[in-house]
């Protein structure tokens, strides 16, 4: 039997491992282990965040020392998923998922932590945001949840993918090489990005089936979702990564995952209630005790496209000074981040097509009792 | 005896005030009961935040023709306490707060809201963060507990005031005049500011005594704070506008108040606490029918000036893109309209010895059941 | 003969008119003869820029208290064009521009300053950025030229225009009603409020015909442009306000006017020629003794939407932390205010069709020697 | 004799040195002639820019390859000297400086560009911006300018220095260790660590002696200025980097430097002016030809603290959306650009104690006709 573990570890600055190294120096983690890594930076979230690029040059780099296998080559391998914006009480953090055979044969009685990771080929500019970008995405779910061994699809809980984007500079070599890119606008780009990334998982985990959508959806049908599914977009990646998240009899250890639907920014109901799914009761916070169980907790959200939240203006997307995702990060960290008692959550904005249109889903990875 | 009411009412851009023009016209609020106004506008919260000065501009003007009296003179009678920033689930809205004779005599046997307002004399930009400052504040709130007629100090549960602060301009023409600010930083004079008014509303509720604190104080021994506490401050006021709020047997009506300190920004305990003290529950959010009891919510919050909460790194105070009071408003309005269910919520930043160092206060009217 | 005066007047922030107060009071401003206002605030110049409004609403409450009208109809009479944005060395500032009959008789030898205003009737929001609000400026432009008296079309040399745009709770509005506007994209809307404006101008100017584009052409086809055309957007309106300016024989008075397109944000050649067009020097700055003689300074600019400028690589379409405006604003400025030696120039961005693309235009009125 | 080149590069992003390894790949570079670099990337400029230290640890890993030296070993031989934001027109890019033996003996008969560099031990936090800074400073700029071989002082015309600042996080940990930084402000301390550059690059050139200042000095007396000082802070350093520019008879080549004072952000003559130093008209904008001349632009500014530039008051202070160093950078660069025509400029922020009070200072290397 395989067995996952996750290590959540904070960082003085994008480009500080130093926990990681310790860790690896001390054998607590085997560098061969490392399948996958989730993490959250301190830059703007956006086309210009350069944070993910550092972070990621200097992962590689340390891992490449321990494992004798060029950047390059570690980069199409380990899906390293960053997203910037740790706005508000959120810490800069990254989780290191390891997946190591267990000396346990058998079947789990309760199911443990299951992970697989795969990879999609380079994505031209021209094809982010269309049909082309869809079904890269589903190739590679399935590929993935092959790859973790999980049998049902309903045991598929939380979808991480991250899609290349189109930046001005590569918008006009496309256009030069007389391509059309969707948009040149990086922004609408990457939201493009995301919602062609949670189309393909919704369509890889068989939600939706292929003639239930064309190019035309995007961003435009929003009945469409995936409540499994956290899409980033950034310009460090040329191909889709992805890593599927499930419990699985086949896999062994305490870890297990849970998630749910969160319906709108202020639905602090779900987040209880998937605490509640893994044994952990808020009341109103998490105890100090509980907490020291859970292992990450994963966020997509998006200020409410509409201008409102339960019937009350917002003002995130009018807002010309502060980005609408840094905005709404910040909001809805802050509730999580108050429920569980600790900043150091994965709450990602653009939740295009992920969850419910205007609010987003949570899930969590927690040690049983 | 008298009786106060609150209306809180949205607003559709700074200078929208018609939803008080339209009760206004319609009888339900007397012009000449209003008393005070607290709201949050859509600004950046900032020096050069002019939002609350148009809000102050169209509130005077319309008070003005319906009393008969010049803007000049209202502006010096009824304190119009904005705080910029709606970041994240904030919405915009003022809460305008009235007061009127009852038909009731005699004592109510719970207490009653009750409110009472006062004004300093113009501050000079000089005396901006300095004793002079906290002893005009301390003044005027004594002044404002009188004209509230509340008899016993631990019935006052919250203290809004309006300092003056020091922009550029200001502090060149001070220099001109051979005076000598404390600062030529405006950011820096808001907070010197904030801090001398929670120095001040401490001194005059007598939470702390003259000889508890010298200029050194400031910004610097955080041991001193008022958990009763709200400073705001800006470029539009030249006098401290303070507004008293407590609970006394000589008003009448339905509503009550209650306050809490908030240890940090994660502090949802404080927050369940406090509705509890009003005899609501939050499990985990208010019930609609319980969220048409509350009046107003009234919360101030800061950024952890060491740079962590419970032991995790934030990034707030060393972000150069956003200003670390937006930061931490976002996130703790994010955590509180979660439990409360509702946008409509005045958080304010800079809490600078207001309430437990790293945290704050919250405070709620609500009706009784 | 008519005669047209300029008085360019600071503020101390976007409410602060008592320049033009002390101005009136002194009888050196007849109220009755402010034709049209233009200024820069110091707002972020995006959708949620309320210096706009708050000097709006300042200036009417001003003049409506010496001419005796109500404001409401002063906002239909009197176009105030105000362009938030105050990057860099630019200097807040408002043009005043009067008209009133002058003592002359007969034709100037050399033309003199003229000046014509007109409004449209307001805007829906499903018309902005479609042919019936190129067609409503278009009719706008034609009554300003005719109001101004200007009889050949080439000595119109700059026509202002201040065009509705969408926000997200216009759009929604629109929506409910059954509408369909061009867009939900506050940002995008001003831009396409913007295009549709320059279009106007071309067409009312006989610049280009109706067959000549269609709604497709708008923020597409960049061959059409006006090299005269200044369009702003902003929340605040509901109507088209046109200023046309231009130089004739009608008018009398030492002020003419001049301008040239600007081929990109480098250009300084276009700063010098069109000093030089109106007999002034820069070598390499106007000597303060022909500083004075300028009037007012007014700019289109915009930054590439290629992401480049002459070959280099820019950043400012790709920055998520300041608006890609504000960039470009704050540079061209600094150029255009080095040269003059003077930051009080109206420098406005989103120069979509409104002279070359990627670059802009530059107006300049300054007396005669 | 020794000869420098000079190299200005463009990059993609903070990690795309791929210009560099093409030349270096060509031989048209030698890894082992590098011997400083000064660079504009395009993060925010402020205490939360990663680009300077993603730049950085690609560049390391990039020399380390073809010098078989281990990264950090080379950080602290080879000055890398980056000040993050492009605002504006600023094109992101980046100087090599390369030092190699000439095959010329003997003298120029024209003095040609001499380099040399130092670097100081590790600054603790607590000394930041006092006189231990000021010292250790001045004693790596003496050391540089006998590493490049200058006779004569005046033949000193840029020192180029990156000071280490304190972080939160530094001043926590300082403080914790009983020592006492000046301030915790992360922003203070970058301006304080700059002032006490200045100083030290004053003190090692002898421009002042060491009676003529005290800590008290620093961001207060600005009379005591350096036209030739050009200082950075940032997190990623931890000692100063020192590299002194200068024409000297002992060297050889085509370049030669000149530097000129600006007396404020609209100095256009100085502009002018240093380039006819170097025989090149700009009338209003350098030719091309000449153009191709300029090797590199070298610039600092600051936004003026008193509030006003030639008497009109600036919004550059009172921002709260954008930092007032990137308002002035983009203002100054985009002056500077329009008179070159060229974006590749390194127009850096933060000019206290470098240049006149509120100006700044320009220096220009470029090749003899």
């Amino acid at each position: 039997m395989k067995c996952a573990d996750v290590f959540r570890l904070s960082m003085a600055h994008p480009g500080d491992l130093s926990e990681l190294e310790t860790l690896i120096a001390a054998g607590t983690i085997r560098a061969a282990d490392v399948t996958a890594i989730i993490g959250k930076t301190e830059g703007n979230g956006g086309v210009n965040d350069f944070t993910r690029g550092y972070f990621t040059q200097t992962l590689m780099g340390l891992l490449s020392k321990h494992l004798n296998k060029p950047s390059e080559q570690l980069i199409r391998e380990i899906p390293c998923v960053l997203s910037g914006g740790t706005e508000g009480v959120m810490s800069p953090h990254f989780s290191v998922f390891c997946v190591r055979d267990s000396k346990e044969e058998g079947r789990s009685p309760a199911s443990a932590l299951a992970i697989g990771t795969a990879f999609s080929d380079p994505v031209p500019a021209e094809n982010v945001g269309r049909r082309d970008h869809v079904e890269a995405v589903a190739n590679a779910v399935r590929a993935a949840v092959a790859a973790a061994g999980i049998e049902r699809p309903d045991d598929v809980h939380f979808v991480q993918v991250k899609c290349p984007c189109v930046t001005v500079a590569r918008a006009a070599a496309a256009i030069a090489a007389g391509k059309a890119p969707l948009t040149n606008d990086p922004n609408k780009s990457m939201a493009y990005a995301r919602a062609a990334g949670a189309f393909g998982v919704a369509l890889g985990l068989g939600e939706i089936g292929p003639e239930d959508f064309n190019d035309g959806s995007l961003l435009s049908d929003f009945s469409i979702q995936s409540p499994r599914a956290s899409i980033s977009s950034g310009v460090e990646v040329e191909s889709h990564g992805v890593i599927v998240f499930g419990n699985s009899p086949n896999w062994s250890g305490q870890l297990r995952l849970a998630h749910r639907p969160m319906a709108d920014a202020l639905d602090i109901g779900a987040v209880v209630d998937v605490l509640a799914d893994l044994g952990i009761t808020a009341a109103p916070q998490v105890t100090a005790l509980d907490a020291a169980r859970i292992a990450t907790v994963l966020v997509k959200c998006e200020p409410d496209r509409r201008g409102q939240i339960r019937g009350n203006r917002h003002t995130m997307l009018d807002d010309t000074d502060i980005n609408a995702q840094r905005h709404v990060r910040g909001a809805v960290a802050g509730l999580i981040a108050g429920v569980i008692g600790d900043g150091r959550i994965f709450v990602s904005g653009g939740a295009e097509h992920q969850g419910p249109d205007g609010g987003g889903l949570i899930a969590i990875i927690a040690a049983s009792n």
